[in-house]
């Protein structure tokens, strides 16, 4: 079969390699009807993520059919589309029961295309398939249903949940990427009173406009601080959501929050951040982190159905296989300047 | 009347002063029959809060009896003994009326013996009365009740509250002063599996054991982390309440949580400390601060009335009005080696 083969920094090619075989009897067999690149592959190909060897298959991110399962899987069978998590999940640690597949301790948490070869394939192989799989229901399309791999659920429980939203709040995102945009579609579910979306480019401000925003500000250019006191009587924001991941962008995101807000940092973070405790002790903040879990796709799979969210606008570029080392090109160059997600079809 | 007068920093005196009036219908007069020093009022007497002026009665902590009230006060009247919280609340704002006293917008806050004359005096001038009192049920005596004006509710809700401390869990407490003892005790009602307490002093860390702690650390000498790894199966403590206010503590605090910790802040902080965002971003940390809000008040009197909660044990020295500034002395030099809490009486 065909895949992207990481090699060594700045190297990925498209490359026969044998199918993948089952090694255990949870493993399923999936043939990827849909993958799609992701930020951290770009992080990956720039070396940050040493983990990732030479000969690995890349990708943790498919919809596609399963062709065959192991003796210990029960909820799928050959014939079934199923949604593949990006976190795969033992089901059996401490972590797995609580829902917090993100921590899992039994081999799992964020593997495919990092320690275990990944889903940028014709095939994957899927581990402990029973719970790192989604059946993806009728009348929702491949490409819908791959943003539930990781996109989705990391704005929606990593931001929107893990700030706790709530009907009248007034939201700030920092950061107008693909995640924070997710963040935005998210908190819209709970109908926020206004929805600030922070960035540095025009264009992306202009796109979190379509994802939920009703008011934008580049703070390159103002201080956003005013124009958030300027909606909530003066206090500063309920939520803040975090998704950059630079120690300035965090201590922004601290510093716009009302005494009693709730700030999630949803950026990956390479650096220590400044925490201004001598201002914020006082200040009933609540401050989370977090990986994804996905513990929320079945959730965000009943809203793609009914229409309630739309998760095609995520996809603004299609590739063929064949084209995999160009679509790696097209999306690290056009990142910051409007590529959300790039889908590939064999 | 007697009071404690502050006047500049290192200076403070027992004085005569004229007994309080009612200057606005919602205030009750309050004859004061046991008082308290905090550890805030030596930071006051230490110059470090500014907002405290020349003349100002000292003092946030009372239990007393109604001596006049008026014509707004509905919840109590003459002869009634009450407990005047360290907050005052307007109970009108937004922050009031979602339970956090603490932020009150409409005037309240801390503001006895910091903007308002104080309870270190024979009467005391309870703004916000029916919002800003408790009374107290029969069977509680005084210096037990006068524990909740600031004392236990900053542990509990602060501390134990705000970490999420829930039955089998492992909690750290680091710092054994007053407020992280009541964070112990507080945190004994969720029956937690251990309560460990750091400190370096081997005083307070003796007793820390009366407050709850079945494990003790002198972080002077051994490295928390692997104790507290004994008793997790490797993963860190499922809440760590940090009661000391450093930078080097915040930072153990945050070191010693396990992925998915609840950390609370409750320590008084006058530096920023360093967030390593880089490690904890991936962590499913929840962080919080606060200021008390006594919110807590009411089920906390019940528990001391049922005998469940022991906050007699708290009160280390006692004196008479006359020698309140000897009584300052005390605590100034003892709070160190094992000074609670100092209680007066007229």
């Amino acid at each position: 079969m065909r895949a992207m083969v990481y090699h060594r920094p700045g190297h990925a090619t498209l490359t026969d390699v044998p199918d993948p075989e089952m090694t255990h009897e949870a493993d399923a067999i999936v043939r990827v009807e849909a993958t799609s690149i992701c930020g951290t592959d770009l992080h990956i190909l720039a070396g940050d993520v040493p983990s990732v060897r030479d000969g690995r298959i890349l990708g943790h991110e498919a919809v596609g059919t399963v062709v065959d399962v192991g003796s210990a899987v029960r909820t799928m069978g050959p014939g079934d589309r199923v949604l593949v998590s990006s976190i795969s999940a033992c089901g059996s640690c401490r972590y797995c029961r609580e829902g917090h597949y993100g921590q899992c301790l039994g081999g799992g948490g964020w593997i495919l295309g990092r320690t275990y070869d990944g889903a940028q394939a014709e095939y994957v192989r899927v581990p402990f398939a029973d719970t790192s799989t989604h059946p993806v229901p009728d009348g929702v399309a491949d490409e819908e249903a791959l943003m539930l791999s990781e996109l989705l659920p990391t704005g929606y429980e990593v931001g929107v949940l893990k700030a706790g939203v709530w009907p009248g709040d007034v939201v700030v995102v920092i950061g107008c990427g693909p995640v924070g945009l997710t963040a935005m579609m998210g908190a819209r579910l709970f109908s926020p009173s206004h929805v600030i979306a922070i960035d540095r480019a025009d264009s992306r401000l202009g796109v979190a406009k379509e994802f939920g925003a009703d008011m934008t500000v580049d703070d390159g250019l103002v201080d956003p601080l005013p124009v958030v006191r300027s909606v909530t009587d003066g206090l500063g924001a309920d939520c803040v959501i975090e998704a950059v991941g630079q120690p300035e962008t965090f201590e922004l995101a601290m510093r716009l929050g009302r005494p009693g807000a709730r700030i999630a940092n949803v950026g990956v973070h390479g650096k220590p951040a400044e925490l201004h405790l001598e201002d914020q002790w006082t200040r009933d903040i609540t401050l989370t982190t977090g990986l994804v879990d996905t513990y929320s796709v079945p959730a965000l799979l009943r809203l793609l159905a009914s229409r309630q969210l739309d998760a095609r606008k995520l996809v603004t570029h299609r590739f063929a296989f064949a084209d995999f080392e160009r679509a790696y090109d097209v999306f690290a160059r056009s990142a910051d300047s409007g590529a959300l997600k790039v889908v590939l079809r064999p």
